[in-house]
């Protein structure tokens, strides 16, 4: 595989269930199997909407990876693009494909006027800390999450 | 100072100067006053294109507290409410209007259909932490932020 054969595009509502499996397998990836409760349609909904931007990468015409992200707002920065999902399946990591998804995110939020772009990454996923290091990213250890599930 | 005499409202435009003040002053308590770039135009900006939802809390039509919040998705759990910036003046402390303000997020994302709330603590905020468990939230402690500021 070269990296000439992938294609980064832009989802459309049929690629979606493909996407949808991929974010099963990346919660699975991360020891959380169980914790998906969101419906595909809610994800079509959410699509609909334009409450969710959904990035592929293509080789021959299988969908191998991909971003799932969105618009949001940074009190302390402004206009931020924030990266919820970022997954390339087994067989093909290590060949690029991640990186071309990366550059496609961080294009898009410079095409968007952000002044930020944020994610979050499992401080056990050290091979995922230094993709993110390695692309300059700042890695903060300091916050907490907080969530309530209804 | 009672209760009843704090009222939480929606913010209209007006308020922003006020907000955008008090979200400098959360940024100096977490001990980043210099990290706050975003201008108050972006906010202005934000504000019209419904991108943020401010909610303040009202004593003598005095701004002594706030919530800027926003809808956004997780992949995992679907339709979201996320609490980006949360504050109380020093003065008006430990007096319900932060339980107020917190209520009023919670009911807000209920009334917008989320499947969950979500918002980040700092871990030496050994108060706002306690304050959290106490409304029955899951404090996460295993995910690292990732950022690049453009």
């Amino acid at each position: 595989m070269n990296k000439e054969e992938i294609l980064i595009k832009t989802a459309t509502e049929k690629d979606i269930i493909v996407v949808y499996d991929l974010v099963k397998k990346l919660a699975k990836f991360e020891n959380e199997p169980e914790a998906v409760t969101a419906k595909i349609t809610d994800y079509y909904k959410a699509f609909a909407e334009r409450l969710i931007v959904i990035k592929i990468a293509l080789f021959n015409d299988k969908i191998i990876g991909c971003t799932v992200s969105y618009d949001t707002f940074s009190t302390w920065k402004g206009k931020m693009f924030y990266l919820e999902d970022f997954f390339v399946l087994e067989d093909f990591r290590s060949k690029g494909v991640g990186q071309m998804l990366f550059d496609d995110f961080i294009g898009e939020a410079k095409t968007r006027d952000c002044k930020m772009v944020k994610w979050q990454v499992l401080d056990w996923n050290v091979g995922a800390i230094k993709f993110y290091e390695k692309n300059n990213a700042i890695i903060e250890k300091e916050w907490y999450n907080a969530k309530i599930i209804f």
